[in-house]
């Protein structure tokens, strides 16, 4: 059986594992990744793709890219990370490799495995939603991975939910990803402990007594022992998570939400409140059925594995995811 | 050539028309709408249809609904605004006429009709916003009509753009169609010239001197006349449309906004500021366009020509449209 090869390029890391027909890893190495320049990114993973493929039948090889990928997803045009600026890194990869080669944004390679193999099974259209320090998507509709025009399409994190908001990165007010990610998780979470150190008194004491020092996985493990502050935190930002959520059910009626990163690990202590709040907020009616709320399942390993997908398939039906 | 017959039903009339290979409109019939009973209903809509075919060769009949279409499209599940729940009115219409029928949700027969052959031609990924006393839409993704998982894509209207916003008949507070309808404009206009009768002289006297009597119209046409308060409505209304399209683009990445309906009449005056908005709301970069914003270009026919290119597709690419 022919397996596929999936690469995840981070910022600080390169993943790569083998992955089979039914999505199962078969094998997984990961490297530091260099910063200094395109090519030294090239060679590493160059390098790790000839070293998997060693003794296995490849038929193609996935490259998920944290960053815009062109339409024929052979370049990648610029990563906000990594030296990488008009790179035509499928051809360069596949010269050194001598395997088909196919780039893909990470976030909407992560958005297929879970579809796939994950979260996201038996559902055609669904939202993958990752909340990390910001609010990143990707989107299968009609059952195939959409990435718009651009290829662009899933920067949810951006649209702006209330205009009276704090201010973004972008320069707009209330962008989703200043409401609902874990970023806005801890800075909501440190004011609040601040501002009412007796309800926080779990909290406060994992961050050692400074309410500067909360981080994020601290609010969810507090809010577990009962730590109030934090409990109210998560449902604040949870309910800010339903909101983004029944705005893009309003606009794609789509019949799931697949949450995954770091702050899907809170699980139901966030997605609880989002059910809760996109119900209360989705235009309703008895021939509406309210989309699933559900936190993914491939963790980590979804960008290896939809890369790796991705490119197998369009080794056996091009075009089509 | 075989042509295809479109009837658009709407609450108060039925238009249908023979719509040919080149979404050009051959001949249109319209008649009051019959709101006493589905029978009723279905027996205009086939006598219409049944009219229209004679002497002429036609491959397949549309009928598009304002209301919510099965996956199938072949019942009509609901419209709020006619006695229509739960009827097979493609079977009904087919047995009456001995043409196969397909239904389709009106505003997404208007959006593929702009697609195919309005404003919306050359263009794979757009959204079609369709602005009267709530705001409508349809999507086309990928060069295909996208329906969603349940069939109820494109509810525009009701994605809240403002927390503290004006609440929606919905519920909900700050609905994009409580900040850029026609009704939005209206209720802006009078409360503005009201509380600023000198700045909207014009305005004002197109409604006979009582702000409580000023229509959607008077606003565009006193604008052009340089009514202040008039234009500042529209650039009000325009910059909310603007921010909604914003969102979506975030979301979707598409290549075009298409806008139609009654306040679309405004033209510039509102699809200025729209652009204006879009422009600095959209998370811009080296390697992001900014979607085109464009005014529909088939009117009041789209809903005819949709419906009838809609059968006419599902005939010769069954699943495809």
């Amino acid at each position: 059986m022919a397996v596929s090869i999936g690469v995840d390029v981070g910022g600080t890391k390169v993943a790569a594992g083998l992955v089979d027909a039914q999505g199962q890893l078969q094998g997984r190495e990961s490297k530091p990744a260099p910063t200094s320049s395109a090519a030294a990114l090239v060679d590493l993973v160059s390098e790790l793709v000839r070293g998997l493929a060693s003794g296995h039948e490849v038929d193609a090889v996935g490259i998920g890219l944290p960053g815009l990928v062109n339409a024929a997803r052979d370049t990648i045009l610029f990563a906000p990370n990594l030296p990488l600026r008009d790179v035509p890194m499928a051809a360069q990869v596949s010269d050194a490799c001598g395997l088909p080669v196919v780039l893909a944004n990470d976030a909407n390679a992560a958005a297929w495995a879970e579809s796939r193999f994950g979260a996201g099974r038996g559902c055609d259209d669904m939202v993958m939603i990752t909340i990390g320090t910001g609010v990143g998507g990707g989107l299968v509709l009609g059952g195939r991975l959409y990435r718009g025009a651009g290829g662009l399409a899933g920067e949810i994190g951006h649209m702006s939910l209330d205009p009276g908001g704090p201010v973004c990165g972008c320069g707009r007010r209330g962008c989703w990803e200043m409401l609902a990610s874990g970023s806005a998780l801890e800075e909501l979470a440190r004011a609040r402990a601040g501002a009412h150190p007796n309800e926080a008194k779990v909290l406060l004491g994992l961050a050692g007594g400074d309410p500067k020092a909360i981080e994020g996985p601290q609010v969810t493990q507090a809010a577990r022992a009962g730590d109030q502050v934090s409990i109210q935190v998560l449902d604040e930002v949870g309910r800010w998570l339903g909101r983004g959520m029944a705005n893009m059910a309003a606009l794609l009626d789509v019949s799931r939400f697949v949450v995954g990163g770091g702050v899907g690990e809170a699980a139901d202590l966030l997605l609880g409140p989002a059910r809760d709040s996109l119900r209360d907020n989705l235009m309703a009616g008895d021939y509406r059925s309210v989309p699933e709320v559900v936190p993914a399942t491939l963790g980590q390993a979804a960008g290896i594995i939809g890369a790796g997908d991705l490119a197998h398939q369009e080794i056996v039906a091009p075009g089509q995811a």
